[in-house]
């Protein structure tokens, strides 16, 4: 790993020789549940506006139909393209409900690029399960350390998704191609000089968030097929001297390219989103359905609630007293303990169909945050949930969890993973019961599959 | 022009609403020849192996080939394609021989970015030649803008014409398919967001120059596209808080975005490349030229040339005594001079052929370089030409152009375009003498032209 002469070589070289058999069992099985997690939020997607544009766009532009054998599938519409429009209109889709995973270190989501850059190449060549897992597993581990290594000043302009996201998913292509060394470096900086993506689009909610996905996928993609082809490009493009990090980071560190390649599994690392709502909301949301199971208290029961929180906690929550739109109630703690409270579960639909139902109102009013000295101290290291009840019958009671619901400290079992995905794509119409119990079976399964072929038959 | 609420508003008004009527005729005519050099220059990439890699990944995730009525042509192959991918391998293509046009102020090669996304377009929309003809204008006033406005500290690690190409290339794309103001503001925002390209290819002469033309191309055309559809974009992404500047620039300047749209026609002040090698170069050899044929002095005549110059050519000249490559010589004061001499051109074919033949490389030995104060005092504003000849006969003679060939004060003619358009495609075995013929009256009709067809039928 580390006879290579500078850090893009060495994590290019591992990449390109990563197999299966070197990555822990545990590391693997948690590939499966992120593999099936994307593809619920990918379904969940189908329908979004943006996400529709993209998929016109690919229609228009890209092959119609290609032959099934070899042909990569666009999953919102289950139509066969090339391995480029597939991984862009897919990629596109796996953001836009805002479910997918998160590596907290980088502020990266791993899954909404690398997923559908090794699907999309995986259908196209025949590839084992085998060989998919190693390539994803490459994306991971080689995305999470691009984005640890841009560092916070990269973040603050620029989406780390989309820009460390264009390497992630040349890794994972070029993996899948069989890429040497040198060629993976070569496609490294053909992804590099690609990464693109600013915030700017949050001042006017535009749709760019699914672009940059898109763009990062079938950029990246585009890398890996192009350094098999010879195409040439900077071997240094992350730390040169007019690299990435020398364009777009004024705090970057090399050595996080390298950390701990092959002992570490930053994979491993990486949390599922479990509620729908704002990330401030889930440590109260955890303990409060915590102390209801564990004390058999039902929504009726409960007086009021004491949110027991850290000061961010107020200040991104604290002015959304009575939501209006789904997006607001998705920060009012209020609503989301209501929903916890009635559903046992704050997703999607939750919020579509409840947030302003006068049961969820009430309860909703019932609810305050206060600010907790050890909460507060803790955090962001750690994301402690604490609440206080107060019963109807006059009880008070309390709870905590030291980690919220998904983070790799308290991660999803897989029947919340599966349940979690049977939400996601009934959310998006885009699958029946049915054929999600054939997409889960698959996926638990996926070590086993000797040709990736299409999820859905048809 | 001045009614909109900030300057990327600004900016994308002028684009939305440019029509030809509103432009000067001798910017049109310029827009025209740039047309014509702009496909010599992409003629003669046809054969280069980046080129070729980027039009095979084309062939295999685009569509192979589609009806005739509506397609756009890939003008190395005569394939036709959709939009995006003709864009893409056609700009691919039109910088790789480093004989397309460049904007001195911005640092921008606007030709090979605008070009390929307005032809695709223009091509599978059936507009036009005088639609065109606006989207081009267009192309060209937004690209220089946006690149004088990401100014020096951009350019210092980012390649100006990929990124602000970007730009570029959606608005020209964009005023073809009749965007309004707004929508062509979200073209911007998408275009921005995906502006990339990084120098550090150069530290190992990789491939990823003709890689940040194709992307900027077909990222710019698949914006405006997008944007037609509805999709939207950050509304500020050239001067936002977030936004291109915020992220890559330290000396931006907002008011370059808009100055004197509608009245300085920066299209008009771009510069045709004429010999093939360095720019520095350039003023010795047209002094030298001016001079043999003033006095008919053949180069044989010659017992010594002295090239009067600034500092920045001693710099960067002087270490090539007796070139090895192709490439270097384009870097040897000795061998342009002794091929100018010689045929009265420092073409790619020149080079190729005659860099080291032995009557070459005799005049090169008889050159010197000299540091001249005036020439120097005048440098980087004007690139004043200056040689002192020395004939076998005794008499020493004297020469001076004060701006280099190809520039908007000394530009090429008509016929020297045609000219250099016919060695171009020659160069690239691109196009027969009788193909060039009609490609070339096509182009001076272009104003009268119902309908953009094919370049060439066939």
């Amino acid at each position: 790993m580390t006879t290579h002469d500078h850090p893009s070589a060495t994590l290019a070289g591992f990449a390109a020789s990563l197999r299966t058999q070197d990555v822990p069992e545990s590391v693997l099985r948690r590939a499966e549940d992120l593999y099936l997690d994307w593809l619920g939020s990918t379904l969940a997607g189908r329908s979004a506006r943006a996400v529709q544009a993209i998929e016109r766009y690919a229609q228009a532009m890209g092959p119609e139909r290609i032959r099934d054998d070899g042909a990569s599938e666009v999953l919102i519409s289950r139509r066969t393209t090339s391995p480029h429009f597939a991984a862009m209109v897919n990629a596109a889709a796996s953001h836009v409900v805002e479910q997918d995973d998160v590596h907290n270190g980088s502020v990266f989501h791993p899954g909404a690029v690398v997923f559908p850059a090794a699907l999309a190449t995986a259908q196209a060549i025949g590839a084992s399960g085998r060989e998919f897992l190693a390539a994803v597993v490459a994306g991971y581990e080689v995305g999470i350390r691009v984005g640890e290594f841009l560092g916070r000043s990269h973040y603050r302009v620029f989406h780390t998704t989309a820009t460390a996201g264009t390497v992630a998913a040349a890794a994972a292509t070029g993996r899948l191609l069989g890429l040497d060394s040198a060629t993976m470096l070569n496609a490294f900086g053909s992804a590099g000089t690609q990464a693109a993506g600013l915030w700017e689009f949050l001042r006017d909610a535009a749709d760019s968030k699914q672009l940059h996905c898109a763009h990062a996928a079938s950029s990246g993609l585009a890398s890996a097929y192009l350094a098999r082809d010879g195409f040439t490009g900077a071997r240094r493009i992350l730390d040169g001297e007019q690299g990435m990090a020398a364009g777009m980071s004024s705090d970057a560190d090399a050595a996080r390219l390298v950390a701990g390649l092959g002992t570490r599994w930053a994979l491993a690392e990486t949390s599922f989103k479990f509620h729908a709502s704002c990330r401030h909301t889930h440590p109260s949301a955890d303990a409060l359905l915590s102390l209801m199971r564990g004390h058999r208290v039902a929504a009726d029961d409960i007086a009021e609630v004491k949110a027991l929180v850290h000061q961010g906690a107020i200040d991104v929550l604290g002015r959304v007293v009575v939501p209006q739109t789904v997006h607001q109630a998705k920060f009012s703690m209020g609503t989301v303990l209501a929903l916890v409270a009635e559903f046992g579960y704050a997703g999607l639909d939750e919020f579509d169909r409840h947030f302003l139902a006068p049961r969820v109102a009430a309860f909703r009013d019932r609810v305050a945050m206060q600010l907790d000295g050890e909460v507060d101290t803790a955090y962001p290291r750690q994301w402690i949930g604490k609440v206080q009840v107060r019963l109807r019958a006059g009880r008070v009671l309390e709870a905590r969890v030291d980690e919220p619901k998904g983070d790799p400290g308290n991660t999803l079992s897989r029947p919340e993973l599966e349940d979690k995905a049977r939400r996601l794509a009934a959310y998006g119409e885009a699958a029946t019961p049915e054929e999600m119990d054939c997409l889960i079976q698959s996926v638990w399964r996926l070590e086993r599959e000797p040709r990736m072929g299409r999820v859905f038959s048809r």
